[in-house]
């Protein structure tokens, strides 16, 4: 007996389901199967429940990752140690964001794989925070033992955990794992008690790390960086240095613990007088000893200590009277934060200053990565023009298409490989804002369908990240208004003037406000900072509320989007460069200058919603197009590219209804002028 | 010997000058005095310092305050006291931002006289931090014994104290004056010491308090907070009013004590049991004791306690077991948060939910608050009117015009008097963000000056606040373009749409992007809510970061700015109200409409510079005006000004270029068909 009308839910395509269905009230057929979406071959259960009132759904997509074994695993471990809740972060003890294989352990407690996520067990539930961008996704891969919370704010949580923990009991969680700021919110409602959980191996790769020739050298950042100490009225006389990128960026090093980004294991505890890097030992070439002048021990050697050595000697120095070690506390974890005690040994700020630094680009910094997006422009052409020739003869899918980016990027110049895994994704994929595909999920292109490929590449010179979204058929009139909208976001943004010092966060409804008038939204943030060979989503810049204010030399992101559930996705990203720019009234005033320099799909772009500043600036986007990347198509002989490339980028006519009827206006009075 | 040269510093005109200058080498003149302003009759002395080579400039102005005294007295007992700086803030124990006279204590130590500074005295020093709206009044009313610091941020207070306090010095505040949120500041660098300094008697007006009857019954106001308790996750037992509009609102009654605000000095302690009530208990008739149940002790009986009693019974019932006290950091001063102790008798929120509560504005609350702006906008019209038939004459001053509008509104139904101190402001005056004339600075109205009033008043149904900016003669087309693009940032803001829970400061810059866009900008906040005969400022509604996200029912004002220093300010401020709007696609969506109803100066108005949707918006504005206040105006017989608010209020050509020529399209066609 199949029960298909209660029981039918049309939105859960590919979504699991864990649902308790009060209305069915028939008895059960427990081997009844219902159909969960009408347009896919998907099955799910109804589960009799024991009270006969309640039909259980359940339906596990094909994506969806078993869980079951370790949670019991985990559940054994937690009563032995009388922990009621144990708390997973989605980290390392770097606060990295992308994370080497060994710190996956999210993903491998949920199934879950998305880049960010918290999971909290007790002994009888399991959830997973986390934002927007990966719902669809997470719902996917997670099986019935977990639950999805969309509300991320830390006192959605905290009131979970206050929910579910019973009065006295302890919650356990990793200090290692935890930055300073994060494990403020469970202080008040709930003893913490700290259980490392860290027992893995810890794997190394047996490549050597590498320096690189930049053009400040690491002695002149050492300086910089200890003249902000010395300025600071709160007198810091050491400065603890935990994120991956931060050390890499003041030695000018680079490694390949983590995938997709150049990073190294590493702290670095930097004095007046002394540097200590924790590293490890073994990854270092005899080179490399000698060009951090590591057999000396003045203020400008580097004392080489083992990974391992950090905490112990972290400890030694502040047991020392009248020191005090300032750190950033989005990426100092809690285990090290904990040492530094008393209190005024302590010095904080949100971000420590090799961050902010590191976050201006100088000119030669600016420079160099504006050289690797013209490169990459080149092959996300290839990629664009192939496309439009290879998908309406039906032979090619995301992953091939994924495939293909990688392989014309390779080709450039200096190039290191992508800069994260790309997002190659058709049709109803794409509305998972940060989906990748797989073997399983892997969809065909075609003509009826909107495409979305958010790639990026790592260069010795630079990081790029670009989304461009494509309709090889015809779009319907709701995709051209959406992508449309989306263009007006990134444009409107882009061609703000403000002033030097304005927040991304209080500008970034720029991106918004087109789809706003419409009713319609993203629920990703706008944009964040680029490095120069370094992370694709480099922190402390961008446009969110914990970024800082816009200075003259920092890279960000530009990408407004907008997705339909199981229909489409769209998202428009450019990387773009913070410029002065001369008004008629003020000084120091700023706007973006865009650096990602391809084309967007014609076929999409509906010029009678643009404003005639709108158009303007998109003509003049298109024409710094043909400069740049044309000069390099040129040098790198590319002809076919060359054409597809002026094609794609012909000059709107700046027609709005408006400009375009002076003309006649004027044939008008010429015609009145001959009838007196 | 005049060392004009030298010495002479053009942009001092009315300011403050205590300079040191390197430069003048030759021997001083003491009896030397310079001009400091070529187009004023103010003079300056050069002073001879002991090393030959200095020469200190000080001019005062008349309105400087001399501090020496106060100054004298207050570091003799630090001295005694052993302190080493002294805080003193400008607020009283309920963090009003209106003070009753006794509470003024920034204004007695410094001479300066805006609703916000913090001043600090340490033996050598004295600095008061305040914000751009006043620096130019602080230089005014201030003398060389201060210093004005114009980075208000906490750090810049902290840092301060550091390079100023020696290590161990003790740094002396009133706890009652600090709020939880502002004490934090300065934990890390200096131990703190509290010292009270409020020894002052308690003024208490003799008038009695009133009830008013609003929609909402004040028990059931009090069940709603209590329900708010009772599903808070950490389950508090007891919730703690200090903010005077929090006890004012949530029992319906108003007082006197605070000036252009019907607050009156009390605290609340409200459990689901009971009802404590702290005032001064000689303001209370025996109706209003009926009124508050007073003479029982059940769930909605209030009983009645003296003010001074508060610190007392909050101990006593703080130190039961199993209590937890909730309180609004951003009101609660430390002296009362002090007392809550251990840490889990205490819940935190930055604002109570009788203050979130208040500010969501049920329909009669709305409807009242409408119709107050109706009447409101009568008495505004009735002076710009009046002003504009007078001032040609040169019979009128700043003040004249202040009292005048003040006049007007207490010529309304239900007028209560001003809701703040008139900014009645011309030419120069007005660069002043929140200059409020005097009888030194008074200036005369002209033909020649722009002039900014900024007003509003109390009506028992609702508090407004309106500022309109004019010119009776000519402006320049600097002046025009600036009244123009301020304008375009208050109708920008106020037609966009957006998710409903949006924050005022994630979409303020909407407000200033046509000014940032020639490279000009204002320094103050964009707006602030108001309320039913309460603040003027209502908290926590509006365009700062720590206000709380929109929701429909809510009032803020809309203020966008410019200040050209010593020589005009434009300011065009309105009150909005925050509304669901429909949209093509989604739900859930908002828009501000205005509820203030006066037209703007159309001789300011350059309607090139208006996109095609500013425009719409402005005639369909001026419509509602002529509906709304054509109909007071017809009801109140004002035939006089309904004609003037007529001819202000004309609809503008839709004539951007565009759209005027598409007439003669259509006719150049007509003749083009007649050819053929």
């Amino acid at each position: 007996m199949l029960y298909r009308s209660p029981c039918f839910i049309p939105s859960c395509c590919g979504l699991k389901v864990c649902q308790v269905l009060k209305s069915c009230s028939k008895p059960v057929d427990p081997s009844a199967r219902w159909r969960c979406c009408p347009n896919e071959n998907l099955l799910g259960f109804l589960i009799k429940s024991e009270d006969f009132s309640l039909c259980v759904l359940q339906y596990l997509p094909s994506t969806a990752v078993s869980t079951t074994l370790q949670l019991q695993e985990l559940r054994y471990q937690m009563h032995l140690m009388s922990i009621s809740a144990y708390i997973i972060p989605g980290t390392d003890a770097h606060l990295s964001e992308y994370l080497a294989p060994r710190d996956a352990r999210v993903a491998f407690m949920t199934g879950f794989t998305g880049s960010a996520g918290t999971a909290v067990v007790t002994q009888s539930k399991a959830a997973l925070w986390t934002d927007s961008r990966y719902w669809v996704q997470a719902e996917r891969q997670m099986d019935c033992n977990w639950e999805l919370e969309k509300d991320v704010s830390v006192s959605s949580l905290a009131e979970w955990l206050i929910s579910e923990v019973p009065s006295g009991g302890e919650i356990g969680f990793d200090p290692f794992l935890f930055s300073l700021s994060e494990s403020q919110f469970s202080a008040p409602p709930v003893s913490l008690d700290a259980q490392s959980s860290d027992e893995n191996e810890v794997f190394v790769d047996a490549n050597k790390i590498m320096c690189l020739f930049a053009e400040r050298s690491w002695q002149t950042k050492v300086e910089h960086i200890r003249n902000q100490m010395r300025d600071n009225p709160y007198e810091p006389t050491a400065l603890l240095l935990s994120a991956l990128d931060e050390t890499a960026w003041l030695f000018n090093m680079r490694g390949n613990d983590i995938p997709y980004n150049p990073f190294f294991y590493s702290y670095t505890l930097l004095t007046m007088d002394e540097i200590w890097v924790f590293l490890h030992m073994n990854r270092l070439t005899d080179e490399l000893k000698a060009y951090l002048n590591s057999s000396c021990t003045g203020p400008l050697c580097v004392q080489l200590k083992n990974y391992e050595d950090v905490l112990g000697h972290l400890k030694t120095y502040v047991a020392q009277p009248g020191v005090k070690v300032w750190i950033g506390t989005e990426y100092t974890n809690y285990a090290l934060y904990e040492i530094i005690t008393p209190q005024d040994k302590l010095m904080t700020s949100s971000y420590s200053p090799v961050l902010t630094t590191k976050a201006v680009k100088d000119d030669k910094e600016q420079q160099i990565l504006r050289d690797a997006h013209v490169r990459d422009a080149v092959a996300v052409i290839q990629l664009l023009m192939w496309l439009e020739q290879a998908v309406p003869k039906g032979t090619e899918t995301e992953l091939s298409a994924a495939e293909y980016v990688n392989k014309c990027r390779s080709q450039q110049k200096d190039s290191r490989g992508p800069s994260f895994e790309t997002i190659s994704a058709s049709g109803p994929n794409a509305a998972l804002a940060h989906y990748s595909p797989t073997e399983e999920t892997n969809r065909k292109l075609t003509v009826d369908e909107m495409y979305l490929v958010d790639s990026g590449g790592q260069y010795l010179d630079g990081t790029t990240d670009i989304t461009r979204t494509v309709h090889w058929g015809t779009p319907t009139a709701m995709q051209k208004e959406a992508f449309t909208r989306v263009l007006m976001g990134n444009i409107e943004l882009s061609r703000t003037i403000f002033p030097s010092g304005t927040r991304g966060v209080n500008m970034e409804m720029l991106g918004r406000r087109a789809l706003w008038q419409v009713g319609l939204n993203y629920g990703h943030g706008t944009g964040h900072g680029v490095g120069n060979y370094f992370g694709v989503h480099e922190w402390p810049v961008g446009f969110q509320s914990n970024n800082v204010p816009f200075r003259p030399g920092m890279f960000t992101s530009i990408e407004p989007g907008y997705y339909k559930d199981n229909d489409f996705g769209i998202r428009i990203e450019d990387i773009v460069v913070i410029v002065p720019v001369n008004t008629k009234y003020g000084h120091n005033y700023l706007t973006f200058e865009t650096v990602s320099l391809v084309p967007y799909d014609r076929k999409l772009i509906d010029t009678s919603l643009l404003s005639s500043e709108q158009l303007e600036w998109l003509n003049n986007y298109y024409k710094t197009i043909r400069e740049l990347v044309g000069a390099e198509l040129d040098k790198q002989k590319l002809k076919e590219e060359k054409d597809w490339m002026l094609k794609h980028t012909e000059p709107f006519s700046s027609a709005s209804v408006c400009s375009s009827s002076l003309t006649v206006v004027a044939l008008a009075i010429a015609l009145l002028h001959n009838l007196v």
